[in-house]
C-alpha cells in the first residue's frame, strides 16, 4: 500500500505541486497559474496533482491526503480562502478545500498560508533542520514569512509572521496593501515591476522590459530580473539595492526583537537571485543588528521552488 | 519562618527594593543611583535592601534570597554584568551578584536584565496576567521590551526583546547606541532631553528646562516631561508626538509579526504619561497594523514603578 500525499504550493504566477511517498518526493509538476477567474485556478489545481500523480506513477486513488498552502486568509476549519490578491478571483470568498476534495473523490484535503507551509517544509527537510528557533522570509511576488521558535511553528491568533507588512520606511513607497513603506513596496517581485514602469513612464531607461518581451513574458519575473542584474541594468541594480537594504533592515529589526539562531531566505526571487543576493541581505542586515558580534546565521532554502509544497505536505503530518 | 525575598530595579536614575513575603509586598525602598562609580552603587543597592527590610521589619538574616534586574550585558550564570552605559562604572564588567551576595553573609543573589524582570513581574503579578502572548515596553531613561511568548519568557540566546533597538526611521537620530533611527533615539528620555538640549541651543523657545530647574532637578525627569505637556510646551508637544508615533511603528511591526494578544506599555515615562499616552500609542500602532480590525489589547502596566523589582523575585521563583 502506496502512502503517498499531494502538497500544492498556489502562488499567484504558479502552481507547483509533488507527490511524496516515505517522505520522498516521488512526482513533480508545475503549471501556470490562469489569470482568470477561480474557478479556472481550482480547475488548474486539480490538473497540477494529476500531472504530480502521473509523474510519480501513483494513481489518485491512491493518495492518502491532499495539502494546499495558499495566499491570502485561509480558514484552516473549512478550507476556505479569501483575499488572496494576486491570484485570479480569490479576493472573495473561495471554497479550495471542498472543492478540490470533490474532484478527487472526497480525498481529505487541508488548506493553510502558503508560507507557514513553506516555514514547515524548511524546517522538516531543508535548510530549517538544524535550528529551533528561526525566521523564513520568502521573496516572490510578495514577501512572506514565517516564524519557528522553541522548534513550533508560530501561529499567533492566525497571522504571526507578516515581515513583508511591517514598515521599513515611513511614508515611503505604496504597498499593494495600501499603506506606505512596507518591506513588500521595496523587496517584492511585483513592486519591484511596478517601480520600474512608473520610472520608465517618468523617462528613466531601463532594459528590463527589452529583456522581459524578449524572454517572451508578460510581466518581470524572477529571471527577468536576475538576467537585468547580470547585465548591469542600472534601474534594477538601483531597485534590487532598494530591496537588499528593506529586507536587511526588517530583519534586524526581527533579530533584535527575537534574538534567532538563524534566518533562511527563500522565493522566487530570493531562489533565483541566490546565494550572492543573500550574502548582501546578511551584510545590510548586519549593519543594523543591535549584537553585531552575534549575528544570526543566514542562508538560502533548501527545498527551493518546493519549499511550499513539500511544506504542505509536512502540515499533513503534523495534522494527524 | 519568614519566607522573605528581595527585589531589585537597577536604573540609571534610581535603585528600587523591595521585599515580598508570601507574594506580597511587605517593604520597599528608593534610593537616587548615586553618579560617582560601580563601588557606590553596588553600595547604595546593599543600603536599599537594608531599607526595604527595616521597612519591612524583617531582619537580613530572614532573607532567602536576593534578586537584581540590571540593565546592560547580564551574565546570568556569573551575576556579573557589563555595558550598562546609564550606570556609573558599570559599562566595565561589574561583579555585581557575588559583591551583593558577600554584603548579606553569602545569601543567594540572582542577577537577570530589567527589563526581563519587569515583563515577569507584569506576567504573573500585574497586567500581563489574563495573557499568555505579549510584549512589554519600558519607555524611561531607554527603552527596553521583554516577550511572553506561549506563557514563556522569550530569552532567545540572551538578547531577545531589544525593541528599544529596532529602526523605526533609516538615516534618522542618532540614538546612544550610535546607530540611526533607533526608536530609543525618540522615545527614550535620554535621548528627548538631549534632543530638546539641542533644540534649545538652536534658539527654539521651550519652558522645558526652566520647569526642571523650579522642581530642582538636574535632568529632565518623566515628571517635568508630564508638567511641560501639561503647559503644551511646544517643543515638548513636538517632541512626544515624535515618541508617540515611533513607538506606534515599532509595536505594529511587532503586532504585524507575532501576532500577540496584548501589549503592556510602562517605564518611568510610560508610567508618569499614563493612560492618555497609551491610548496615543494604541492610535498610532493601529494606523500601521495589518490587521486593523483585529488589533491586540494596549494598556499600562498595574505594578508600575515595582514592575522591575517585584519581577526580580518573581524570577527568584522561575528559577528554583
Amino acid at each position: 500500500m502506496t502512502q503517498a500525499t499531494a502538497g500544492v504550493d498556489l502562488g499567484g504566477t504558479k502552481i507547483q505541486a509533488v507527490v511524496v511517498s516515505a517522505g520522498d518526493v516521488v512526482g513533480q509538476a508545475r503549471h501556470p497559474t490562469p489569470n482568470t477567474n477561480a474557478a479556472d485556478v481550482v480547475a488548474e489545481i486539480v490538473a497540477s496533482i494529476h500531472s504530480a500523480l502521473s509523474d510519480a506513477g501513483i494513481g489518485p486513488s491512491e493518495l492518502r491526503a491532499i495539502a494546499i498552502g495558499s495566499p491570502g486568509s485561509v480558514d484552516v476549519a473549512t478550507g476556505h480562502v479569501s483575499k488572496a490578491r494576486n491570484v485570479p478571483g480569490f479576493i472573495d470568498d473561495v471554497a479550495l478545500g471542498p472543492e478540490v476534495s470533490a474532484a478527487f473523490g472526497g480525498t481529505t484535503v487541508i488548506v493553510d498560508n502558503d508560507v507557514r507551509a513553506a516555514v514547515m517544509g524548511e524546517f522538516r527537510q531543508g535548510a530549517g533542520r538544524p535550528f529551533r528557533n528561526f525566521i523564513g522570509v520568502f521573496v516572490g511576488t510578495g514577501v512572506g514569512g514565517g516564524l519557528i521558535l522553541e522548534g513550533e511553528l508560530r501561529h499567533g491568533a492566525g497571522n504571526a509572521g507578516e515581515i513583508g507588512h511591517t514598515t521599513v520606511k515611513p511614508g515611503g513607497r505604496r504597498c499593494g496593501c495600501l499603506r506606505l513603506g512596507c518591506l513588500e513596496a521595496y523587496a517584492g517581485r511585483q513592486s519591484i515591476e511596478q517601480t520600474a514602469r512608473v520610472r520608465l513612464d517618468k523617462g528613466q531607461k531601463t532594459k528590463l522590459f527589452e529583456i522581459m518581451e524578449r524572454k517572451g513574458r508578460d510581466r518581470v519575473t524572477s529571471s527577468v530580473i536576475a538576467d537585468a542584474l547580470d547585465q548591469k541594468d542600472r534601474l534594477t541594480v538601483e531597485l534590487v539595492d532598494e530591496a537588499v537594504d528593506a529586507l536587511g533592515l526588517a530583519l534586524a529589526n526581527t533579530q533584535n526583537l527575537l534574538d534567532l539562531e538563524a534566518i533562511i531566505v527563500g522565493g522566487g526571487l530570493g531562489d533565483r537571485l541566490g546565494e550572492p543576493f543573500v550574502r548582501r541581505i546578511e551584510q545590510a542586515m548586519a549593519a543594523n543588528l543591535r549584537f553585531p558580534e552575534r549575528p544570526p546565521v543566514v542562508l538560502g532554502t533548501e527545498l527551493g521552488d518546493l519549499s511550499g509544497a513539500v511544506g504542505a505536505t509536512v502540515l499533513i503530518e503534523e495534522w494527524s
